[in-house]
């Protein structure tokens, strides 16, 4: 028995010989409650490290302590799939001075498996490892459920270190990452705070004009033609997206329709549908609460996946080419369809490409649902700021004021009319949020690149300037 | 959903583009029930393909047809770990101009890795699929558990073609190999004799001899310090081998002993014991009969391993790094205690390392089981014919007529010796042996090479020549 367990992690950067300039890769699974990059970053700073380049699936207002390190150059480097606004503010400020890499979920393992990105050192937070470093995230007092997003970093990086919380004998039996992989366990007091972990925002609106939209999208979906037997389903875990799965069940009870699966990130509601039968498995990426790291690890038919089985164009195929519909949100859309899930009407950052752009590509049907209108600022724009995902991947916009379909989807439309859905032309739609609102100001668009937006198959779709 | 299921295996190769000198590959856990080889390579003599190489797990006798395609030039080379008697005097009689290559089950996938083997399109024979290529071997009517060697195939192979008999609906929540790697699916009425699959040698010997040694080596287990709770132990399938699982589980009961887990091809007697609390998991690269592939399905601390996973050197570490016993047998053995399992004593090919010099190499106590004499032959010689195994891996020789421990071993020897077991060294066994069958003829080395073997870290460690 050949442990790999070291004494601490500064010790475990000492012995991977890490360097200036290297890239440090890590995952999302324990959202904002994760300490893990902080910790190493913090211990690379200590043995005097310079331009790292950081790959983390996603960053978290909890990783506010990295600005520090970009300040006094420990990390000149970020690549990421979303990253939240309090972070996201000060790198649209011009913080970094090489532009932040934004990928997709599905884009993110595509590239490692290309070569056009790299990680030299993967640093896996894991609820749960063995000494030899088979790792899971279903046990533990951070249990987060699936680790999907670190499979590829596992696979690909030059040398993978596990920090773990719970160190259990040889062998760990439930694996999801396995010892072939692992060339270091750190064990440490807490990877995560546990109000932090699994925490994403899991209840359904109250909003009546959330209500009504998921009422509108179900209906949609209804009348697409898609909702029969073996349908299968994504939403996030927004309040408004998360309406429509409760939406979509009472219209499946009604038809008595059983459905295949739904994947994605994974939510209490989508578990406990599963458990009534409306979705036969669940595919999970990611847990977004605790009641999903629970079903995870009791439950057969829910089953963790690797980001690149959920979403890599690379693969031979992905979980989100079987998809029937995904609902996906937007701060802006354009009238050519283009969906900005990056930057906010500031053109601050303050979110990323997550599953969106690889969901809308895959799925049959891709519905956006947002409001018309939020804090006196229209959804619909001439142009997105910036195009996460392509109009020719999204297929209609559900707001409160009714529905626009994409016209290159001219059948959908058909059957939605037939159906008795009040359809508007997105230009139509666009008229009426500026009636609301007026017409927002152009931003500057001479700024500096603070960020450029990578599409699933590796080419920058757009840039993000700096806002001053 | 899009469907990667074709009409028939000619369609699929046709897709597949193949070539005169590709590399084609298959995997072993149907055993001698396997139709997947021959339907393949038959389907590839009609499309008039030559000179491609084979590159299998293992071949077993039902392989036989192997001989005519390699008698026609559709085939013109062979890699495998293990070769089954019947298509082995073949291959020493000279069948193939170029030699054999001969590895184990670690170091395939090593190789694989290393690049230093290269796999155009794998064939893995899938007990059940979904129809876009997510494979399990738990289910259907041709189930055989574990598809650990099959894991390194998918992983590195340019293309990937599953052949099935029992296609379902997507997904396949319970996959072993995801449809990230499987570029096509095959449907065919059956993909193996049921009588065939998982039907190793697994009863326990009735022959004295044979349980009289299983109960030396289970005392010199026993005496080895070793067997402590936290123990892990494999075991072949053959009579001998298995016999010292009940041996040890005697002593097991007897001293309170909680195990950790037993690894490798996993036998219903192995199971047994798991379900009797001797042992906490079952690490499982091959199922070896029903009872396996029955628990391996039902049973979440009975766990499939890739064949990396299960032995590969170049892992950053693998079960086999972490193993306290393992039985083994032999052919031959010599006074080095280097240990031929590739030929017979007429230098015929008949077997091959599987995992024999990984588990040696791996674990902590390396034990050789065989009688010294069998077919008026002796067990031990001077000088193996085929180096399978580097004596310097090797513990330990029981045989009826005693124990000869590696001279390497010192505190070994003690501790065997303070037990009361009567020790002698292997020249003195070798002595007697040659007493009971006189000195055997020595096979002529001059003959043209038919087959190299290499070892676990990529190198040749011996050669085989022809046997006229």
């Amino acid at each position: 028995m050949k442990s790999k367990v070291l004494e601490s992690l500064s010790e475990a950067l000492q012995l991977l010989e890490l360097k200036d300039g290297m890239t440090l890769s890590f995952h999302h699974h324990l959202r904002n409650g994760d300490y893990v990059l902080n910790m190493v970053l913090a211990a690379a700073r200590k043995l005097g490290l310079k331009d790292l380049t950081i790959n983390a699936s996603a960053i978290f207002d909890c990783h506010l302590p990295l600005l520090d390190l970009i300040r006094d150059g420990t990390v000149t480097g970020l690549e990421c799939n979303y990253c939240g606004a309090l972070v996201g503010r000060a790198l649209s400020r011009g913080l970094l001075e090489r532009p932040v890499v934004f990928r997709s979920h599905g884009g993110r393992p595509a590239d490692l498996e290309r070569g056009t990105a790299h990680i030299d050192v993967a640093f896996v937070a894991a609820p749960t490892a063995d000494i030899c470093g088979n790792l899971s995230g279903k046990y533990g007092q951070s249990a987060c459920g699936s680790l999907g997003y670190a499979f590829s970093d596992a696979r690909y990086a030059d040398k993978v270190v596990a920090i773990t919380d719970n160190l259990v004998p040889y062998p760990l039996a439930d694996f999801s990452i396995a010892e072939t992989e692992v060339d270091y366990v750190v064990a440490v007091e807490q990877i995560g705070d546990p109000s932090g972990i699994v925490s994403g925002t899991t209840r359904i609106t109250r909003d009546p004009v959330g209500l009504l939209m998921a009422d509108m999208a179900a209906a949609a979906i209804e009348a697409s033609g898609l909702l029969r037997d073996g349908f299968s389903f994504q939403t996030g875990a927004g309040g408004a997206s998360l309406a429509v799965a409760y939406a979509l069940e009472k219209i499946m009870e009604r038809q008595k329709i059983q459905g295949s699966f739904a994947s994605g990130g994974i939510t209490s509601k989508l578990v406990e549908m599963h458990s009534w039968g409306y979705f036969e498995t669940l595919l999970d990426v990611q847990c977004f609460d605790l009641d999903a790291a629970r079903s995870i690890r009791d439950n057969p038919a829910h089953r963790e996946i690797s980001a690149a089985h959920y979403a890599s164009p690379t693969a031979a195929s992905a979980v989100v080419d079987s998809l029937d519909v995904v609902i996906l949100g937007a701060t802006e859309i354009d009238t050519d369809f283009n969906v900005n899930v990056h930057t906010n009407s500031q053109g601050l950052i303050m979110g990323g490409s997550g599953g969106h752009s690889d969901t809308a590509a895959g799925a049959k049907l891709a519905i956006i649902i947002a409001p018309l209108t939020r804090a006196r600022l229209p959804l619909i724009v001439d142009r997105v700021h910036t195009i996460s995902t392509p109009g020719s991947t999204v297929d209609m916009l559900v707001t409160q004021y009714g529905v626009a379909v994409n016209p290159r989807q001219t059948e959908l439309a058909t059957r939605l009319r037939q159906a008795g859905l009040k359809i508007s032309s997105i230009d139509e739609l666009r008229q009426l949020a500026e009636k609301i609102c007026g017409t927002p100001k152009d931003l500057e668009h001479d700024g500096r690149i603070v960020a450029e937006v990578r599409y699933r198959d590796g080419d920058t779709i757009d840039l993000i300037r700096q806002v001053n």
